[in-house]
């Protein structure tokens, strides 16, 4: 097992990675100063697999464990089950000591980690990822939130967990879409950050898919560890922490123009992210060969690379206005500068579409 | 004008007391930093006293102003207003630097200050209270939130505003029994902190309720002052700052227990402020002429003292069982030592019941 550990003041925590640590849960939160209650919140399809686990470690640690079950999916990452979490924490006399600790992916955990940042102006909260998404994405970094009709995550908090605890052998359940999905984002980190974990994935990619435990430990840490850099610098992302959002504009865009229901946030983030570096090479700040390999590694990871021809760019377009990141009308884009170097660049949505256009 | 500042590193602010300054709103906000639109989230009898002055000041300080009008009442401050809100400041294309600005009382306060908490993970927000009770209390340390059909400000964020501007001539059109329930607040301050403050709260009475600028401008500077030092060593009430609760935890419970219907915050404080003194009296920590003190005044400013006959004490004890101040079942209630001296102590619903029926 490797600790990492995101250093922000007080609101400092440690990232917990390793193969079969699901059952040192209870443990962890006791080490972590928790006490007495601890909400569950998971869908129906991880309760299934892990929560006896997670329930009988937290049992044999002394905690109370209260479950709530919310749907599964992005179209349920609404104020809906934010009523259901909190109707339930309500019910179940959860106080300000007691502790909501997300089981499952991106959706479980933003619902998680808001329902913990505004029920009794907030309690402790615990994030246990299960897809790779969360892993190396969603469950670190504090960022939280629910979708408005008009878009994703327009309604959120910054808030930091506990602890985060990341047990890789969870991923031997997951879906292979989304642990494909789930790879984009480390691609991303790569990227933005880091050549050497680029051509880390380039290389063993067939391996990492085919589930290599010291692999996906390695990439994991390594996506972590640049995510928790990135946070430490920039917590309420005033400014550099927008780098995470490579190849985020023109996916979030997507998955918004699409309902959420055609694309895997991965999926999308892998479109959004060719068609970024596509722009940083029109632009001139990439050149032709980096897009090449980039691309390379996204196909071959098996994830889309084009935006689908009956999508109308006039919605996409239309979706990406919504960004949180728009300002005065116009949007911050991050560009690749090569592979590890980024830089923002103001775009308005109408460079955006002729861009795409041509 | 006087300017006092609520330090709490990079969230500390400004607070401007005085008469006749809401003219200088626009003025104040600009020389903050905020840009661009600013969203005024108000109700429609304040909005019809005050909006045109608010909209004209930040107009001539080149801001676009977007009124959003919520209906009036505590039974109001709700996830469906909130809703209101959000929809409005997404169909504005109100951005990360757009701001939130609360025009009104404490629901009014507490309602865009948790939009403004929630919406695109945060967004600058400010405070021009209308209201004695928001002046003194609510407006100053962060807390927002909403209620739940289960119990008051259950589902929150600590938040604090980027500054407070607080003109005391608006009190001049606020209905006496308002203005009296917002003199709780005040007594509060006294009766935990500050004896100098209730004996010019006892002394000058009559002159504060006749509307006496400088009395009121006195008696809000060092409330505010007062809550201020108290916000600054624990903002997010781990610890200290529950002394702010002094009378509350009945105070809650009886407004909870009458639906939000029967009694204004600072009244439901009022009967809750002497309830705890005399609890204070039957456990030893206070004497018996100090309770006749605070009774007095109590009763003098107006305040109801005594909880009604036809209340069932049981409803009032089910409703304190769900104080966020609860752990572990029970509840940390802050006693008076006499006058400017309080002291935390733990009591079961059980407890606070058999005192209350003596």
């Amino acid at each position: 097992m490797q600790t990492l550990k995101v250093n922000l003041g007080d609101r400092s925590y440690p990232i917990y990675v390793g193969a079969g640590i699901l059952d040192s849960l209870g443990q962890r939160l006791q080490e972590s100063g928790l006490a007495r209650k601890v909400a569950v919140v998971t869908n129906p399809t991880v309760a299934q697999l892990y929560l006896d686990a997670v329930h009988g470690s937290l049992d044999h640690a002394g905690f109370e464990v209260v479950p709530i079950l919310v749907p599964d999916g992005e179209e349920h990452k609404t104020f809906k089950s934010l009523a259901t979490i909190y109707d339930r924490l309500i019910a179940e006399r959860c106080e300000r000591k007691s502790c909501v600790l997300a089981l499952g992916g991106g959706v479980i955990g933003d619902l998680a980690g808001f329902a913990a940042a505004t029920y009794l102006r907030g309690v402790p909260y615990v994030q246990v990822p299960t897809t790779l998404l969360a892993q190396v994405d969603s469950s670190v970094g504090g960022k939280t939130g629910v979708n408005h009709e008009n878009g994703k995550n327009l309604i959120g908090a910054f808030y930091q967990p506990k602890l985060v605890l990341i047990d890789v052998n969870v991923l031997a359940s997951l879906p292979h879409r989304e642990l494909v999905a789930g790879l984009a984002e480390v691609i991303k980190y790569g990227i933005i950050e880091d050549p050497q974990l680029f051509r880390d994935v380039e290389k063993n990619l067939a391996k990492i898919i085919a589930l290599d435990r010291e692999l996906l430990q390695r990439v994991i840490v390594t996506s972590c560890s640049i995510k928790a850099r990135i946070v430490e610098t920039d917590e309420r992302e005033e400014n550099q922490r927008a780098v995470l959002n490579f190849g985020h504009t023109i996916g979030h865009a997507l998955e918004a123009a699409t309902d959420y229901r055609e694309f895997l946030h991965g999926e999308a983030v892998g479109i959004g992210m060719v068609k970024a570096v596509m722009l940083s090479v029109q632009h001139g700040f990439c050149d032709q060969q980096t897009f090449e390999r980039i691309l390379k590694v996204i196909k071959k990871a098996g994830l889309p690379s084009e935006i689908p021809a009956r999508l109308s760019m006039q919605s996409v377009i239309a979706a990406m206005q919504l960004d949180k990141k728009a300002a005065g009308g116009r949007i911050k884009f991050v560009m690749s500068e090569g592979i590890g170097k980024t830089r923002f660049h103001w775009l308005s949505p109408g460079e955006v579409l002729s861009a795409l256009e041509r």
